[in-house]
């Protein structure tokens, strides 16, 4: 779109990553939100611009990135980078003021009731900015996720007696187990569940995933779980699912994020992070 | 079982009725409690004993009732009569210091930051007893719906955009839609889902529960409940399955409601009205 007044003016940087592609592609098509014509991407990269619908983003590698200080500045920058790069683009935006979305893992993070020295949460609440760092920003999964933390913390060994089964299909690629499937089982052994994170069932064959109802154009990427409680006696059956099709959720959550973000700015607070619940929560 | 100075001395009201059997049943087969071998029963009843493994248990109707207080007390009330009788009976236990566990519905209730003069819980607060009053004894539907009114209240209108489809499945005779369902659709609308309460799915027919998976000696006691959520461009799915043949597991809730009830009869307390949250909680 074109910019205006009032959009939020963002930096995607990964690009051309697929989240970020597709983060890239929902924020240039939103009303409030402009896409900055260029963006960080990492020292492999061998292309100088990414199309998005059309345009062309001009990518700076991580080397060169000091050049960006001589530009005219994003609001808020979203960062799809790789893992590797964390701590290091951190440090930037730290150093430069610019407020910015994390949505990859990667770099040491808050441990809560620890002492959290050298995380980059403390990076950020030392410095004059804000930020939303999370390292899932599908907000159906990071709701259904925080369900059953609420649960395994209120109600400890409330579901003892019951077994679990657990299955999570994702594209070929994909080598290692879900986190979000590991995060979940650790909440049903909470819950009173033995279950070990090696019992988790993977699916990466195309096959079997078409035979499990995945679109034929979500191969290449998805997110299918189901958990699945069954009582000690067999009459009771408990079942949670989220399947997920694309990544159009992650960019869903992003721009909720940024939405975020800029009110905290505006309201401005600083050396703050939020949460992916504190997105969802909206306060 | 043999009566034991240990076990705990438990009369089951509503016998002859279909989930007050199954919890006779189950407490009889417990090692830590004992079946009284008298029940309070509605006055339309016609049988004067009911059969539970083998030991006749003998029925006093409601207009008899003051025939108890010349026995031997038990140390604990359970009560499954009809929601008709609820009101009489909670005089009855309160006026005989009688602690209970009610699991059935009926009578004027707490509504939660309301005055709540003239409830049944007001009753017993008002008396030295204790009581588990809850209109729903199945512990992981209770803890389900937990999750879903907590997910409502933390995160209002998360799923925003997202459609709903509600599917229950009960025993042919049940004339009216699941109550459970009801108060979930509550939840989902907080959640930010329009979605009516009329909309639900009942199924009451048995050769469409046979399809379903229901197993057939099911047909005459079971709960299938479905929700799924679904994002507007489709990609997203959520789906929260509850499943429960036959009765046992009100029978189990009971018997934790029980063994809670007579932990805090012995630590002494008085006037208390504990649900079944409290007795997931443990606390």
């Amino acid at each position: 779109m074109l910019e205006s007044e009032e959009a939020i003016k963002v930096m995607v940087n990964g690009l051309p990553g697929k989240v970020a592609t597709v983060v890239a592609e929902h924020i240039n098509e939103s009303k409030n939100l402009d896409l900055f014509p260029y963006a960080l991407t990492g020292i492999d990269i061998s292309e100088k611009t990414c199309d998005i619908n059309g345009d062309g983003i001009e990518l700076i590698t991580a080397d060169r990135r000091d050049e960006i200080k001589r530009r005219k500045k994003p609001e808020i920058s979203v960062d799809f980078t790789h893992p590797s790069a964390v701590d290091s683009n951190i440090e930037f935006y730290c150093q430069n003021r610019l407020p910015f979305v994390m949505g990859t893992t990667g770099g040491k993070r808050d441990t809560p009731g620890e002492d959290n020295l050298d995380t980059i949460e403390q990076r950020v609440r030392d410095s004059e900015i804000v930020a939303v760092i999370a390292p899932n920003m599908a907000k159906p999964i990071v709701l259904l996720q925080e369900m059953i933390r609420y649960a395994s913390k209120t109600f400890p060994d409330a579901f003892k007696g019951y077994s679990l089964g657990t299955v999570e299909s994702h594209q070929k690629g994909k080598a290692d187990t879900s986190g979000t499937a590991k995060a979940m089982v650790d909440y049903f052994n909470k819950l009173g569940i033995p279950f070990k994170k090696d019992e988790i069932v993977m699916i990466r064959e195309p096959y079997k995933q078409l035979i499990m109802g995945i679109p034929k154009d979500a191969l290449t990427g998805h997110g299918w779980h189901t958990y699945t409680l069954k009582s000690e006696n067999g009459s009771v059956l408990l079942r949670f699912t989220h399947n997920v099709n694309g990544r159009d959720v992650y960019a869903d959550g992003t721009i909720d994020a940024i939405t975020y973000l800029n009110k905290k700015i505006n309201a401005g607070e600083k050396g703050k992070v939020y949460s992916m619940m504190d997105v969802l929560k909206g306060k």
